[in-house]
Order: structure tokens, then C-alpha cells, then sequence
């Protein structure tokens, strides 16, 4: 076989870094292997692969291929994969899929994951899927599917063990480790009353640690950050970083226990609210995926651009107020972008800084004030130095030392303006409950610009 | 006691908002009870928090009052809630304390949190505190921290349970049962040779679920991803991610375990690195706190804005190559920062795109070409469509036709320079090994503003 002797000769580099979708000839042999409908050389291809790097590989198919690589390997395909892809990918893969392979594969998947696959398609397809499953797991998919949109009760696993407080570590061990079909990894028990309300848990080390004629109800432990399954999985994902959680009950309203979180599902919440954040703050949308096609990322962008051509539009205005001097004196023309460049730098500096620490919660009532008067103060210090060396620059490249006077004082007005802008408006969004990182961006560059050249231009007219 | 009852009395939200220090008058109570030295009332009050909140409590406290709060607490002060910390703040706290109270904190720690505390200090306190611990935990924390800064070597926790493949799974169990001094909390044991060789490791769940006559050679799995105390942590919260990992062992570079990583600590370095990325693009130094100086601040934002200024002098010098023509039509003035502006605000998101992608490792090789034509497109594409839009203005707001064919023509040349700036200069830059995410704006922006006057003005220039 010709691929495995290439992948066997390959130089490997540090483990982590073996990405098979990156080694040279690799995706071309999975692709040979689907176009001559070889399942035995595609097995033996995919057969060690992780599920994230069967998802790479899936990726680095032309699209039609897609399918049909998971139709050649049938069973010998895992469903996983399909969670750690794109989300344009996924659905369009689900899409071409028959019911049938779908519904197989997601009975053999645990309950988030299936969630994670089932959610994104549209209503039609997910009641054709869930009408196929077996009643006890369409009933359970579709609680967790009732649950809103990036809550908790969608991301949790429905699959956990839960005992009564009387039974001793001694029973719960055998229980454990005798009974089929528990879930495939766990960290712990948990403890329950009659009415499925959750005392609290034990984790296995503990279990390990505690005498078999103990009783759980005496080992067990209240957790102290109990995940509510509406609650929104950003505001989980802050509680497990903050309390370095591993796992965590989720309940009902009725603090009945539903499901249990795994920090593995959190990081990825983790990093796409991050990833949100820093998108949003770049005028992208926070779902753009580097699959997206051509046109749904140019509509997508050509919204926020727009807002900016309004923005700038609005700047130019200012300064067709002042056509008289710029006509009189032309390096006001020459030196006007640089007082608003160097605002809207300042801007976005310190608008970066509120919006992340507003994000993590880092920014409260308790020290905006501190943060306030701080960026104020980090305003007036750089607008200060800009002013100084605007101003040498200017008197040198036009010998008008009152020139060099108007751009500074300029300076200093619009990196002060920049400062306040900067935070107040993160700020006020936030209190009006809009995402900050989504839009102070617009908000703030008109700030800069409009005062930038109105300071400067309005400073000049008066001055000359 | 005032406090206690103020705290029980308190409306309580979701109970992952209960941040103490954000209930009214629980600052002010800790606060008095510091100046008034009650011990008890302190420890009352502290009694129940968790460390996170132990250090939301101290950042809240003025720094003169927080070494107080710690040498008052004596031994009931949990040193890992200073892992918690802003590094201002920490490295404030420990310079402070006697070293005694250092030494006696660090003690009680896991390995990986007195890393965390010791690494931040400069040398000669830090050799101190080591001169002060007993032999082999001093022998423990020094290897550590011999390793690389950010490296796996400092993140991971030596305690660990390491044992013979001969040894079978009822004698791991008694073992992990009856022997003091294990790990606080731990996922598996690890298997190894007589060297200290790695062989691989078995998670609890499966311990539990394995008859107690079994080997441990038996049911170890070699783990496929195992990280090198060398290995950069950036690299390896990579792995944890993509391969949804909770814990994994940490090998020296003859194979032998030395640590293991938990997912926890790698939370922290997600957390960190989308951090960074995010703060560098919008011009903040990676390593800018909220809790950090007025004067530190002012001078990391300085040389950014500095590098801004530049180039912003660059792209005046641009306009000022086109004097001439700006004083025969002050038209050209007030439009040209919108073409350099839409330009800039381009250049942004695909930079924003491309850095986020490689920083991911989304954006490799084999997929370069096709997000760079799909740039270009929409880049196009939306060149046009903002070219019609302000020819249209244009013509409207000054009456003459030609100069909004000469601002359509410019801003569909700028977009297409944002368009492939914002993805080139960020791929270069990593190709040369320098961070994009630090680097690329003022490059980016350098573009769009040069080639925007350029363009606008220069085709003004040849057209009337």
C-alpha cells in the first residue's frame, strides 16, 4: 500500500504537531482511495486518525467528496468527527447525507454531541432525524433541544450516574464496575434524593480515597456553582474558569439534576467567545468561518463598511465646513488625517481594553471610575508628547510656528476625546445591554474623526 | 456581627454571580475588620470564599491593606488564591509579605500553583524563598522552574501517581485507597517502566470498570498526544483543544514523566493567548492589566501610537505630493478620508480574519490561496458596490460627475489594496516568525492610507 509506506517514512515532528491533512500526499491518497470507491485503502487510511484530524480531512475535501467519504466508511465512520468541523461544512455534509446514515450515526454519539449536530440544521430535516431514533433517545435529544440556543441544557450530556445518599462506596463501586452502559468517560457520581433534586457530588478520587462501608450521603460534597440548564454558556464558561471547575452538575428549575458539563465542551465555548470578541472588534462577524463562501462574506462585511462610509461621509461634512481656510491654506488639507489617525488609534486602544475587560467581568461599577480617570489621564499624557512632536515636525516641514501651535492643541483635544470615547461608550453600550465588542467600533472612530478635524480645522480658523 | 447578617440577608442572583466582593459593604466589612485587626471577624468573613473570590477581594482592597489581610489570616489565608491575581497586583503582595509568611504559603501549594508564584519574582527573592524550603520540594520547584518561561515545564504539576505495568488493578486500588500524601485530586494513574519511561496512563473510570485481577500492562493506553516540559504552552493548549483532553502526562526528552498538565491550567493559557491576540490588534501591549499603573500603561500605548504617527506622516506626506492640485479643487480635501478610511476599515477585517485564522492554526499552507482569491473577490466586490454608492454622493453633493468616477475608481483600487494587505502582510509576517497579531495594524493601515490619497488624489491629478 502506497500510502502507508509514505506515512510511515515521514519525519514526525513533535507528536502534537502531526497533522495528517498536512502531510504531503495524504489527502490526495484519501481522495484516490473515494474516487475509485477503494473502502478497504480508505479504511486503512483513516483508521488511526483522532476525530478532529478526520475532520481536518474532511475539510480539505472538495465538497462533494465530503458525503461520500463517510458513506464508504459506514459504521467504520465516527460521527464525533462531524462536532469538530465548521459549521458551514457540517450542515452542508448533513445536508447530502442520506436519514439513514445521519440517524445511525448519531445513536452511536453521546447526547451533547448529537445536540451539537442536530441543532444547526433546519426543523425539517431535525424532526425527519428525530423521528427515526428510538423513542427514550428522541426524547432526551429533544429536552435538550428545548433548552434555548447557548444554554447550558445544549451543551450538556444527558449521560451521567446519579445514587441515592444511602448507598455506601463499597455498592457504588461494583455498581460501577459491573453495569453496562454507563457513560463512556465520567469524574464523578453524583447524589440524589428521591425526587432527582442533586444533593451534590463525589468525585472518583475521592470514592477511591473513602472506606467501602461509607455512605455517599457522608462523602459527598454540595457543589457550589450548580449550572442551571437555561443559564446562557457564556456565564457557565465564566464559572468554570473562575473556579477551575473539570465538570458540573446542571439542574432544572426545580433543582432536579438534567445533565452534567464537561470542561472539554466549555473550552470551546471559551474559545468562540473569545474568538467573537476579537472579530467583532475587527468589524467581522462573529460566525464567520474561514469556510464561509465568497458571498456571504462579502455581505456579511459590507454592513459594518457601510456604517463606516456613513461615518466618514459625516467627517468629511465637518470638514467641507471649513473649505474657506483649507482653500487659503493647504497644509491644513496635508495635516488633517494625522490629528484624526492618531485619535482613532488612541480610540481604539483604549476601547480595546474596556471592551475585553467588560467581556471577562474584570470591569465593574466598583472600578469603573479608577479605569475612567486612568484612561483620561493615559490620554492627556500622550497627547501631550504627540502635541510636542507634532509640533516640531510641523514648524520644521512648514516654518509656521503657529501651525505647529494649532496641531498640538489639536492633539491634545482629540486624544483626550479619544480617552473618553474610548471607555464611556463601551460603557454606556454595555449598560444598554449591546454587545460592546459589536459596536463601539463605528462609534468611536466618528468620535475621533469629527473632532479631530474639527478641533484642528476649527482651531486653525480661528487662529489665522 | 454586622457583617454576617448583612450577607445572609442579601438577595442572592443565579448563584454563579455571587461575587462577595460586588455585595455591598462586604469590601468596607473586610476593610474594618483589617484596620481594627479583628482576626475573627476577618476569618468570618473569608471563611466561605472560594480563592477566586479570596483574590476578587483582594484587588478590591487598597495595596496597602492586602499584605495585612494575609498576615492577619496567618495560616487561614489559602496561598492559590494569589494564583488568581492580576501579576501587578501578586508580585506587589509577595514583595511586601515577610518571607517567612512566602515560605510557610508555598508550602501548602500544588507544584504548578508555587511555580506560578514564584516565577513572576525577580531572582533574588525568589532564591530566598527557595533557601527557606525543605530539600526536595526545594529540588521540585527549581526543576520547574529551570524550564523555558510559558513552557509546559512551568505550568505542569509534579504530584502525580506513577506505577509498574506488573502491578494489577486490585493492588492500584488499595494503593490509591490507603496511602497518604497522594495528589489532592487526580483523573488517572500513569504506567511506566523501570526508568521512568512512560508507558502510558489509565483514567480512573476505566480503573474503576476493570476487574481487580487485571494488569495495569493490560488495560494502559498509550497516550497519543504527550506534551514535552519543553513545549511551548501555547502549543500545547493547542493539543488540549483539538484533541478535547482533561489531563495529560508530561515527559522529559528521554521519555520519562515528570508532570502531568490538567485542563485547568490550560483554560488559563486560552484564556491568555486570545487575550493577547485580541489586545495586539487593537494596539495594546499582550500584557496590559487593569489593575496596571497610569505610568506603565501610558508609555506600553506610547510606542504603538508612536509607530502610528509615523505613518501617519508618511500618508500626509502623500497628500502633500498633490498641493497643487488640492488648492485647485478643495472638493479633493474634503472627500479624500473617506477613501482612505473605507480603505482602512477593509484592511481591518480581512487582517482581523487572517491573524485570528493563523493564530488558530485555521490558516495553513494548503488552504493560503483560495482565503486570499476569496479576499481579493469580496474586497472587489465590495469596492464596487462602495464605488457606485459614493459616486452617486458625490454627484449629488457637488455636481460634478468626473470626480465621482474619480472617487469610484479609488475606492475600488483601495479595497483591493486593503483586501490584499490585510491578508498578505499578516502571512508574511508569520512566515518570518513575527507575531501578526502584534505587527500587521500599522502595516495594514500604512497601505490603505498611502495607496487611498495615492490613488484618489493622483487620479484626480491626471483626470482634470
Amino acid at each position: 500500500m502506497r500510502e502507508e509506506t509514505d506515512l510511515a517514512a515521514l519525519p514526525r515532528g513533535p507528536e502534537h504537531d502531526a497533522d495528517p491533512t498536512e502531510t504531503p500526499g495524504f489527502v490526495e491518497a484519501a481522495l484516490g482511495a473515494i474516487e475509485s470507491r477503494d473502502v478497504d485503502a480508505l479504511r486503512a487510511l483513516v483508521a488511526d486518525l483522532h476525530e478532529s484530524d478526520l475532520a481536518r480531512l474532511l475539510e480539505a475535501l472538495p465538497p462533494a467528496d465530503r458525503p461520500q467519504l463517510i458513506e464508504l466508511l459506514g459504521s467504520d465512520f465516527d460521527f464525533t468527527a462531524l462536532t469538530e468541523l465548521d459549521e458551514t461544512v457540517r450542515v452542508q455534509i448533513l445536508e447530502e447525507l442520506p436519514t439513514q446514515t445521519v440517524v445511525e450515526g448519531v445513536r452511536e454519539l453521546e447526547s451533547d454531541d448529537a445536540v451539537y449536530i442536530l441543532e444547526d440544521l433546519d426543523d425539517a430535516d431535525k424532526q425527519e432525524i428525530l423521528a427515526h431514533l428510538p423513542i427514550p433517545e428522541r426524547a432526551a435529544l429533544q429536552r435538550s433541544l428545548d433548552y434555548p440556543e447557548e444554554s447550558a441544557g445544549r451543551r450538556m450530556q444527558t449521560e451521567f450516574i446519579a445514587l441515592p445518599p444511602f448507598w455506601t462506596v463499597g455498592q457504588t463501586l461494583d455498581y460501577v464496575g459491573e453495569t453496562e452502559g454507563l457513560p463512556e468517560t465520567f469524574f464523578e457520581v453524583f447524589v440524589v434524593d428521591p425526587t432527582y433534586r442533586l444533593t451534590g457530588s463525589v468525585p472518583l478520587d475521592r470514592l477511591l480515597r473513602t472506606k467501602r462501608g461509607v455512605k455517599l450521603g457522608e462523602v459527598v460534597t454540595p457543589d457550589r456553582h450548580v449550572v442551571n440548564a437555561t443559564d446562557d454558556q457564556e456565564d457557565v464558561a465564566r464559572v468554570f474558569e473562575r473556579y477551575n471547575l473539570i465538570s458540573s452538575p446542571v439542574v432544572d428549575d426545580a433543582g432536579r439534576l438534567v445533565g452534567v458539563l464537561t470542561i472539554d465542551d466549555i473550552v470551546d465555548v471559551i474559545q468562540e467567545e473569545a474568538d467573537e470578541d476579537l472579530k467583532a472588534l475587527g468589524g467581522v462577524a462573529g460566525d464567520e468561518e474561514l469556510s464561509d463562501s465568497f458571498w456571504y462574506i462579502a455581505r456579511s462585511r459590507f454592513s459594518w463598511l457601510l456604517l463606516n462610509l456613513i461615518a466618514a461621509n459625516l467627517a468629511s461634512f465637518v470638514i467641507s465646513l471649513f473649505e474657506g481656510e483649507l482653500e487659503r491654506m493647504v497644509a491644513l488639507a496635508v495635516l488633517m488625517p494625522i490629528v484624526a489617525s492618531q485619535g482613532g488609534n488612541a480610540g481604539t486602544q483604549t476601547m480595546t481594553v474596556a471592551v475585553r475587560a467588560l467581556a471577562t467581568r474584570e470591569l465593574r461599577a466598583s472600578n469603573a471610575r479608577r479605569v475612567v480617570a486612568r484612561e483620561l489621564l493615559v490620554g492627556l499624557f500622550n497627547g501631550v508628547v504627540f502635541a510636542v512632536i507634532m509640533a516640531v515636525v510641523v514648524f520644521a516641514r512648514f516654518g509656521i510656528a503657529d501651525l505647529g501651535f494649532v496641531i498640538a492643541l489639536a492633539m491634545i483635544i482629540n486624544l483626550l476625546a479619544a480617552a473618553f470615547g474610548g471607555i464611556m461608550i463601551p460603557l454606556t453600550l454595555d449598560r444598554l445591554k449591546v454587545d460592546p465588542a459589536v459596536s463601539s467600533g463605528p462609534f468611536v472612530t466618528t468620535v475621533t474623526d469629527v473632532v479631530g478635524f474639527f478641533a484642528f480645522l476649527g482651531i486653525a480658523s480661528l487662529w489665522f
